[in-house]
């Protein structure tokens, strides 16, 4: 059941050659506040060039598309979201600068405009608030579909907050490739809940990276119709904090099913790096280990070959000492004083067997950590380098 | 045929359980000059800790082991590799602080040095000036031995220059992963060496990425006997222009050949950035392209998906207008004016089908350029992205 006041629908519409849903459609009720935040790729969708224009406009509805990203695709591309959008205002009887769009697929496909506009009808007729089909048309190579909610209250009233995502592959830095919607039937002050998602955005989808590859259609939006009926939240405090450990634990559900449906993932690791001097130090040695080709191939094939994660923090050519740091998977000491100290290798064979893995990287250089949540690399460029040892 | 008074050899020494060669020497019959460059990795490899310390000698040997990178390997592993350098340097009749070292395999392991031992007198009996097993010697998953030679003249003499590498994964930027022994009978200023071979090293071993991953053993070293018998060259002119063209010659041919050789590679592929404002942004922009798993992919499957190069342009954030580039591949426009030109699938398609791919990205953004060469991922995490279209 999604947060009252909203409803949604997802349907084939034409795009996907398979037949599979490829349009989904959020409505809402009655007016909502909005705020989004898009790729740092310096290519962008037709959608993110749109929605900028019109993010400030009270927001009624969000069109999209999966099987084409509208992306290089040029003034055409904005002329076919620019139709899309026209029909389905006259549908839905609100002015098309009140929708809100995004798209998911193949760069430099342009969006079969005629066929889809043939489906809006379908797809304004097929809205209901019980909806379980949105979040299956805008997936694409995802095998799961990504759903998350929560339940808090303010004023007094129960309010809900509801996160459907995709995301695969290209996924990474500053906004992983994805798309997440977000809605709430909470009313809350627009700049307090950008600042509460913007804090769950950096908790959740800036620290997850599937591939290290960041797409130019990356979107987290998130829509409040303030259906609950509470009095707006219009400063920090309790009920504040309850909204943004609500909106932070349905977007790290997603974070987390982003990375353990992560394109060819059989792991889910969980890498921490503490003892860094700065922020940026521990930000950079998180993500060169978790991007690493020969890294990833390492626990995909689950050979003992943890050398390779030392070798790829020092690619980074940050300030520490590889005899002083230590290194710990899943709780058990690897390397420390310089050397590799598992004496017990089959002991931490079964370990990088398990699903869920946690590595815990101290620099012993400084006192700032961060996190990272990505996979494996499966398969075979794999094959080679998890095969070596 | 190695360049005058050098030999060499290659045998089993008990490092590589398979039985394979996994020791190499080279030995040169006079006192050489000699001049390496290590990685950049803050992780190194015992070898080049030892390396750096008695690099200024007159140097008579070179010994290097595949199998064990001798790295996070502690005090034990510098043990080790004295223990195996003075019984070296007795069976040769030279001091140990002459011989240098190199070693690849596995980050964390010991060289078993009791066995290995027991085979210097045969390594050191095997040594010839004919020798064909030195470059097996030192190769782990390379697939081909890489090997190259180029003859030019100096001072009326005959000179060679010859270069042994070694490198297939944890290929990357600043020495990638490689080991290169270069021995040259040419006399030449150590000086005007070391720079000849630094601009050698800069357009071939720093041009080219295999995986993005740096290895913390990289070596390139050249030693010069003056064999030839030629006045030293001591200043520049044409006699150092040969030098520097030949082993520029050899240094790219083993560039080429590790590209190729690249773990699980299908294809080669000669990246060039053009219309940079600055290097910096070029090499940034090449590096991130030659990185991207997915584009990786596309060219390994062949599936007609370019928009990725520009995506991942895009995400260096460096400041280009993607309405203004344009991006060829084997010459065949591909993308401008912000659109996906290629109205012909087929003739694309059949294009990436070619072993050899040339990509051409024209940032329209200044005057500054770079190349890189580079090569696909096959296979899996790979065949995910590859099908993807």
């Amino acid at each position: 059941m999604l947060p009252r006041g909203f409803s949604s629908a997802g349907i084939h519409a034409g795009i996907k050659k398979s037949g599979k849903p490829d349009a989904g459609l959020i409505v809402s009720d009655t007016s909502c506040t909005a705020t989004a935040f898009f790729t740092k790729n310096r290519l962008k969708s037709a959608h993110i060039v749109y929605d900028k224009k019109v993010m400030d406009n009270p927001v009624r509805a969000v069109f999209c598309n999966a099987g084409s990203a509208n992306c290089m695709t040029g003034e055409q591309g904005m002329e076919d979201l620019l139709a899309i959008l026209v029909d389905l205002g006259n549908l839905l009887y609100v002015k098309p600068e009140r929708i809100l769009a995004a798209a998911t697929g193949k760069i430099g496909k342009r969006i079969p405009v005629d066929t889809v506009l043939k489906h809006l009808p379908k797809l304004t007729a097929s809205v209901t608030h019980t909806d379980k089909t949105f979040p299956k048309a805008i997936i694409t190579t995802d095998l799961v579909q990504k759903f998350a909610t929560a339940a808090f209250t303010a004023g007094g009233k129960k309010c809900t907050i509801t996160a459907a995502g995709k995301g695969s592959g290209m996924i990474s830095p500053n906004m992983a490739t994805m798309l997440v919607f977000c809605m709430t039937d909470c009313a809350i002050d627009k700049k307090l809940m950008r600042e509460a998602a913007y804090e769950a955005v950096r908790m959740s989808f800036n620290r997850i990276t599937v591939d290290g590859d960041m797409s130019p259609n990356d979107t987290v939006m998130v829509l409040s119709n303030g259906a609950a009926g509470n009095k707006k939240i219009a400063k920090k405090g309790a009920e504040y904090n309850r909204f943004r450990d609500a909106i932070k634990s349905v977007f790290y559900a997603i974070a987390d099913d982003m990375v353990m449906d992560g394109e060819g993932a059989t792991k889910f690791i969980k890498l921490n790096i503490s003892g860094a001097a700065d922020k940026k130090m521990a930000e950079r040695v998180a993500r060169q280990i978790a991007n690493s080709a020969l890294v990833k191939t390492m626990f995909f094939g689950g050979s003992v070959n943890p050398g390779r994660i030392i070798s790829a923090a020092g690619q980074t050519f940050e300030k520490f000492d590889t005899e002083k740091l230590t290194l710990k998977i899943n709780g058990r000491l690897i390397a420390s004083g310089g050397v590799m100290v598992h004496k017990n290798t089959a002991a931490v064979a079964k370990e990088l067997k398990k699903r869920r893995l946690e590595v815990d990287l101290d620099l012993k250089a400084g006192r700032e950590s961060c996190y990272l949540l990505t996979n494996d690399f499966s398969y075979d460029y794999v094959k080679i380098n998890a095969d070596y040892s």
